[in-house]
C-alpha cells in the first residue's frame, strides 16, 4: 500500500511538470476509414454525410470504421463516452440496431465499462489496479527497461482489456443508466491514445 | 483472508433474510427489440415467428436484438446459459453462422465464461473475487456511500467485464464442452439484472 | 511469493518430463466451417478459394468461420498471432472492413492482447497470474479434484477472458504497433487448444 501511495504522489508531480492538457478541452482527432451507405454501395466520408437514408428498408448492411485519437489524459481512469460518441454520432444515429466495437491500439491503456457518476469510483479503480499490480523495487518484474510503470501497465491492460462491444439501439449506445465507457491510462506519460471504432449493422 | 470469510458469512445471513427467489424457477422476462426476417425486410416479433425462412440462400443479413431480464440471483456466480438460450432460442436456431453478443446493463455484475460442471468452481471464483477486492473497514475505497459492497462490485465488474461475444454455428452457441455462461452478481441486494442480447448473422 | 516460485519451478520440471512439442513447429489444424462468397450465396471451403471477388461493390455480407487448433504450448503466455493469421489469411485478405472474432473453446486458457516484443513481458504476466491466484496447500479452493492447477486456471481464464474481437482494415488485423495476440495456457498439461475464428464483414 505504501508503494501505491508513493507512486500516486510522484505521478501528480510529473503531471505538473509535463503540462498535459486538461481533459476538459480534448483535441479529439478522427480519421474516417470506411462508411458504407445503405443502398448505394459507394464509399463516403461519414463526416460529410448530410443525406438521409433514401431507403431504410433496404437490406444492405452498413459498416463504419474510424480512428478516434483521444486527447492527452493523465494516469487513471477517465470517462470517455462523450469524446467517443461525439466523433461517431452521425454514423451512430443511422444505425437502428447493431454493435459498436471499440479497440484501443495500445498495450498500456485499457477500456472498461463502469459507473459514471461518482469520480471516487474512478479513483478507487486506479487504487485497486496499483495495489494488485505493484511497481518499484519490491515488484518481481523482469521487464523494467522502459520504466517502473511499464510492466504494471501491460498487466493492467490485460486485466481490463483493450476492446469493448456495445449494442446500438435506435441510433444510440444502449448502455445502462449508470454505465459509461472508461479509458484507463496506465502510464504516467501516456499523452495520446488511438481508438479504432467499428460500427456494424443492418438497417431494419 | 479473514475479511473475506467474515464477508462471506454475513452474505449468507442476508440471503436468508431477504428470501431471494431460488434460481430454479427464474421469471426471465424478454422484450424483443428488433428482428430482421431474411428476404422480407419487415419488422417482426421473433417470439411469434413460425414461418421457416423462404429463401435460405438470400444474402440478406439478419439481426435480432432483445432485452432479457434475468431473475433475482444472490451474490455469487451462476450458470445462466439455459436462461439466456431459452429466450433467444428461436432466433438462434435460424442463424447458421454468426455471433451472439451479450451485454449486461449493470455496473455491479459481470459476465464470464467458465466451467459448467462443478458448483465448487463458482464458489471458488466468488472466493477469489472477495479475496482480491476487499470490502469493509480495512478496504481503501473512497466510494462508500452506497454500502461496503458497492465499490468492490464495480471493480469486480471491470475485472470480468459485462459483455461477451460467442460464435453461433448451426443455430447454437458454439462453446466448448465444459464452457458455460456465468453471471456473477456482485452485490448482496442485486435482485434483477437486464442483459441485452444481440445476434447478428448472414444466412448461408 | 514463495508459492509462486515453487510452482514455477515444478512446472519446468514437468515440461521436461512430458516432452511437449516446441512452439517453433506448430501443427496448427484448421477446419473451415463456413465461408460466404460475395455475390454467390454458395458454400465453399475458403482454403480452395482462388477466384477474386467478381463484384467488390456488391453489398452482400461475407462471413467466414473456422476452427483453428493451436499446437501444444506449455503453461505460460505465448504469441499466437502468426499461427492464427496464417490460417485465416486468405479469408482475411478479402475483408476490406470488418471484425475478426476469436473464441477459445476451453476454460483453462485465455486470450489477451499485449506487448509483442520482449518475452519478459509474457514471463512477467505469468508471474502475475501465479501470484494473484495461488495454488497448492495454502490456496482456499474447494475444487481440487482435477489437480492443484485446475481451479487457478479457471480463475485466470475469467480474468483475461477467452474471447477477443479485433478490427479488420484493408484485409489485415488492425492492431497497434506493439500489440499482438497472446494465448495464455494455464494448465501444466494443456496440449492443444481449439480456437473458433469468426470473421464478419461487408465488402465495400
Amino acid at each position: 500500500m505504501q508503494l501505491q501511495l508513493r507512486s500516486s504522489s510522484s505521478a501528480s508531480a510529473l503531471f505538473s511538470a509535463v503540462q498535459v492538457k486538461p481533459p476538459s478541452s480534448p483535441p479529439v482527432r478522427v480519421k474516417a476509414l470506411f462508411t458504407k451507405n445503405p443502398g448505394s454501395g459507394t464509399l463516403k466520408n461519414s463526416n460529410s454525410n448530410t443525406n438521409p437514408n433514401p431507403n431504410p428498408m433496404a437490406s444492405n448492411p452498413r459498416w463504419a470504421q474510424k480512428t478516434v485519437t483521444l486527447p492527452p489524459l493523465r494516469r487513471g481512469c477517465h470517462l470517455i463516452t462523450p469524446k467517443i460518441v461525439k466523433e461517431i454520432a452521425q454514423d451512430l444515429s443511422e444505425f437502428k440496431c447493431g454493435l459498436a466495437h471499440l479497440f484501443l491500439l495500445h498495450t498500456s491503456a485499457s477500456l472498461t465499462i463502469n459507473e459514471n457518476y461518482d469520480s471516487d469510483v474512478r479513483d478507487d479503480t486506479e487504487t485497486f489496479l496499483n495495489k494488485i499490480v505493484p511497481e518499484g523495487r519490491s515488484a518481481p518484474w523482469k521487464h523494467t527497461l522502459e520504466g517502473p510503470d511499464d510492466m504494471p501497465a501491460h498487466i493492467k491492460s490485460s486485466m481490463f482489456g483493450c476492446t469493448l462491444t456495445i449494442p446500438i439501439t435506435d441510433g444510440q449506445l444502449n448502455m445502462g443508466t449508470w454505465q459509461e465507457l472508461h479509458g484507463c491510462m496506465l502510464l504516467l506519460t501516456s499523452l495520446l491514445t488511438s481508438a479504432d471504432c467499428v460500427l456494424h449493422n443492418c438497417l431494419i
